[in-house]
């Protein structure tokens, strides 16, 4: 028996025999090479000045594209783009946050990574959040925030600044909306 | 189901249900991060000076150790050892012929390499000539050598170092077994 969804993009002879263990294949692809990361950015244009932006991402040289765009078709959404600056690393990227709930989070809770299988229950509790609206509200952005530099320091911004910045904001925010009446 | 046999070393509820799913997964963790490397070294105590050396190779941070010691277990051949100079870091190898022979390269012609290969595809080529005794024989070790350079140049000596060194041995070799009645 052989794999024929994919015969676009290979030869179903070098894939494995069925779907399942493609699917298998490819979480040690993942658990092995990809990441389940999450930034915190500084963008003033934002309520508090600051998102958290969750990515999923698996690096590849060109030459193996194929695994990327096997991967693309079995979770049916992110794109396939040249990584900045390196025009032979590709990188198979998810960002919208619908498709991480609905596609990629699925996917991994089902086919379970077990060398990032914290940074993967991480990364589902910060999407989780972020869909629950918790970015919306200064506090619950802090303690997010806060999780997230607990899991890893190694960031642009030091956590005293980012909670410095939330907090001016919503000083200010705070300040704008008092009724007029005081 | 669970998979039982790696309950010594990891909890079963992080595995996949079935030894085929973990061996896919695997597959994925090596055709990522694993290597089928062959190394061409100079070696006086040999008949041609040279050596042809075979070596599996999957390397891991320390923290992720199960996932050598499932495959350690799933190829029952093998060691863990720390990287020369980089206590942090974990390799798991094969370098026994016999065991990459039997164990190793069926594994990997039935769990078939995507990313790898063609890499898989030489260093099977390769240990079967040295098992044939390839290296025995000048020529034989010649073409051995030509055709490790023609994949991959990167390496300590030059082609040129190499068969200039197999071809004194055997002028050496040849002299010294001239029929003393000449």
């Amino acid at each position: 028996m052989v794999l024929t969804e994919f015969n676009d993009v290979v030869d179903a002879g070098i894939l494995p025999a069925k779907g399942k263990y493609l699917r298998y294949y490819l979480l040690g692809i993942v658990d092995g090479e990809g990441s389940f990361s999450i930034s915190i950015k500084m963008q003033p244009d934002t309520r508090f000045g600051v998102v958290i932006d969750p990515l999923f991402k698996v690096t590849q040289h060109k030459r193996n594209r194929v695994v990327l765009e096997l991967l693309r078709r079995t979770l049916n959404c992110g794109r396939i783009v040249e990584k900045s600056g390196q025009p032979d690393i590709l990188e198979f990227v998810v960002d919208n946050r619908r498709h991480l709930r609905e596609k990629v989070i699925p996917f991994f809770k089902r086919y379970k990574p077990i060398i990032k299988r914290d940074e993967f229950a991480l990364f589902t509790e910060v999407v989780e959040a972020l869909d629950a609206g918790e970015h919306r509200d200064a506090e619950s952005l802090k303690r997010l925030v806060r999780m997230l530099y607990e899991h890893s320091s190694e960031r642009r911004h030091t956590l005293q600044e980012i909670l410095r910045e939330i907090e001016d904001r919503e000083g200010r925010l705070l300040r704008d909306h008092k009724p007029s009446t005081l």
